[in-house]
């Protein structure tokens, strides 16, 4: 078993050549990126935005630096060997200039606007006949009344077509007057885009993490729980959903995956109407919190493919290890302290995965995550649930005497 | 689901308020460590023996000083909560003076020193009745060959008491000429203790968490394949192992973290001998070799298990997730690098698990483990095993055409 070394080779002192991942932004997804990188062997470098974020808690390359200030991530850039993000709020013009120069950037600027604009999205959307709610840029009161007219009236969806996240940027309006306040707080030279409410009967995402090669991991379709425009549950896999229905969903990530050249994880939030139809809400291209379920319940988790595919390595399996996963995320909640939950969570179910951020607790911030899985559905949703309701401290009187 | 904040509760900027674990050592135990610390939102802080060792590549907060200097390991110990270790080469006095100034080692050093001091381990496993191969300190050539005369004769296991590790400062004897020699070469100071060495039919390992309230977490016994001394594969759970063997063992690791106050992870390494009984060949009281397969293959990784225990926490589930998981180191051979393996390991099996140290690729280091589960044990073996043997450079011509 012992290896044997041929005495020709030199193996002494032969450094590791593993390349550098420059990650922008130190939020919970690079702080999640760096488990795998550890297993990996890979060296992340941050770009942080404060020397105290999330992220820069525990990575040991880290710089502060303003990533809207382009020689400052030129600067930076130059000591790594391809770069990724952790959120979608760099200006694709930097994005193309550092590429001009030479700079590897994955996902590329080509591919990543359209996570950050949501006109180039539905155009293209409409393009690879990929189904989306019924869609119109807007720039007036009448226009967004034109909009509902054409279609089943009032209300209507108004989105900022960028720079909107996690129900920021996104109003339901109720007539012109409505239209007309959003479009006076809007920002200069941003557009609208007005959009049908879809009558969903739920959310769902389709997660896929596809490498320069072409090759493509797609992880089960899984059930979103949104409170708030947020993201509050997981259940992996969506319970009950037609087989042919996660197979579209799968194929819709694939293709655009594909047709848009994704390179790491791609994220398709989709509706599932009440007439069984899916379709496409938003796109993200990077860890998603819908993915935050993988960590723990598939075989090779989002953070690690999404490595993987910038490295331009195989793909790890996307398969599910249990027959259920569900993730809740933690909000900061009447509960001053999250370490202090751990007694009473840990204690009370010992399967139970815990995942803190490193933030502080403000109200309705995410600051961490929870993941149960097993056999019995309800009895996983219990499970994560009860855990972050208790970190939160949001136990309702009801709950808590089942503690 | 959104939490709801009573108006009388300040939520804003309250700190998360972890402790700081500090961790002795740099080595890929303490790396491995960080993935779970960054799950719990625990900080480490890093004692290092240099700048780039391989925990020092991936957390933040590290230090590089000398652990044998006792005014290093203060001053570093006076910003952390409390001290635990990647190895147990940190003299026992300076344990000891560090506690008597209020430092919170764990374990600590009346429990390390079982860890440390093989004469003092030997005298303890007989006081509690613990099966262990007939043993004896020994100071000269003529005690050697008494021992050997009082058994079944030569050949003898001679062990240094202190510092070895790997099997270094362990010989196999075969006459007092033998032993002469090695009594001649051993440290000025440390005793030696002659052991029978033991017909087994196997080696084992039963690998325990113990938290300071009290608690176990016992991890499934796991057979352990060893080759010149140093673990080359873990089975988990050992195959075939008689149920009652299987629990003796983990009682005797329950009993031994209970009587000898272990704090963290106990492992204990066990002969299986062809008469089927068990006897306790080593103990070691950190993360262990034979508990790497923990990280893909229980509900709770060894690793995370020893920080809960450190920090006096709930223990996580020990529980296997798949009926087999097995574990194959990858040593330093002839391939010069470990990256370059990546393509065909990760194309052939996108199951299979990777863990890298980050450490330069040096004849025979162990540079990192891989990881694979399933429900056929030969397939899993074949498996983990290829792809070890690709990223060392060490797959025979037979293995390779079957790549």
């Amino acid at each position: 078993m012992q290896p044997a070394y041929p005495a020709d080779v030199d193996v002494s002192l032969v450094a590791v050549e593993s390349p550098v991942i420059g990650v922008v932004g130190a939020g919970q997804l690079a702080r999640m990126m760096q488990q795998p990188a550890i297993a990996l062997g890979v060296p992340l470098h941050l770009l942080a935005e404060s020397a105290d974020a999330s992220a820069a808690q525990v990575i040991a390359h880290s710089q502060v630096g303003d990533y809207t200030d382009l020689d400052v991530l030129h600067a930076w850039a130059r000591g790594v060997d391809v770069v990724t993000f952790d959120h979608e709020h760099v200006p694709t013009s930097h994005l193309e200039a550092l590429t001009r120069d030479g700079v590897t950037c994955r996902p590329g600027p080509q591919a990543l606007v359209h996570a950050q604009d949501k006109a180039v999205m539905r155009q293209r959307l409409a393009e690879l006949d990929v189904p989306c709610p019924r869609n119109r840029i807007v720039d007036s009161p009448e226009a967004v009344a034109a909009f509902a007219a054409d279609g089943d009236g009032w209300p209507v969806v108004l989105k900022t077509t960028r720079g909107g996240y996690d129900g920021k940027g996104v109003w339901v309006i109720n007539s012109s007057d409505e239209a007309a306040r959003v479009l006076t707080t809007a920002p200069e030279g941003i557009a609208l885009v007005a959009e049908e409410r879809v009558d969903f009967a739920r959310e769902l995402s389709a997660v896929a993490a596809r490498a320069p090669s072409g090759q493509i991991a797609a992880y089960p379709v899984v059930e979103s729980i949104q409170t708030g425009g947020v993201c509050a549950e997981v259940i992996a896999p969506a319970p009950y959903l037609a087989p042919e229905l996660a197979l579209e969903a799968q194929q819709i990530a694939m293709t655009l995956a594909t047709e848009l050249d994704v390179t790491g994880i791609l994220a398709v939030e989709l509706f599932e109407t009440r007439d069984g139809r899916i379709l496409v809400n938003e796109l993200a291209m990077r860890p998603h919190n819908t993915g935050h379920w993988t960590i723990d319940g598939a075989v090779t988790s989002q953070f690690e493919n999404h490595l993987r595919a910038v490295l331009d390595l195989p793909l790890g399996s996307p398969h599910a290890r249990a027959p259920w996963t569900v993730m809740v995320n933690i909000f900061g909640g009447p509960a001053p302290t999250l370490y202090d939950g751990y007694p009473h969570v840990q204690a009370r179910d010992p399967a139970v995965r815990v995942h803190l951020y490193g933030k502080d607790v403000k109200p309705g911030r995410k600051v961490g995550h929870v993941t149960a899985y097993g056999d019995v559905l309800e009895d996983v949703v219990e499970r994560a649930r009860h855990a972050a309701q208790w970190f939160e401290g949001t136990l309702s009187g009801a709950e808590a005497t089942h503690a």
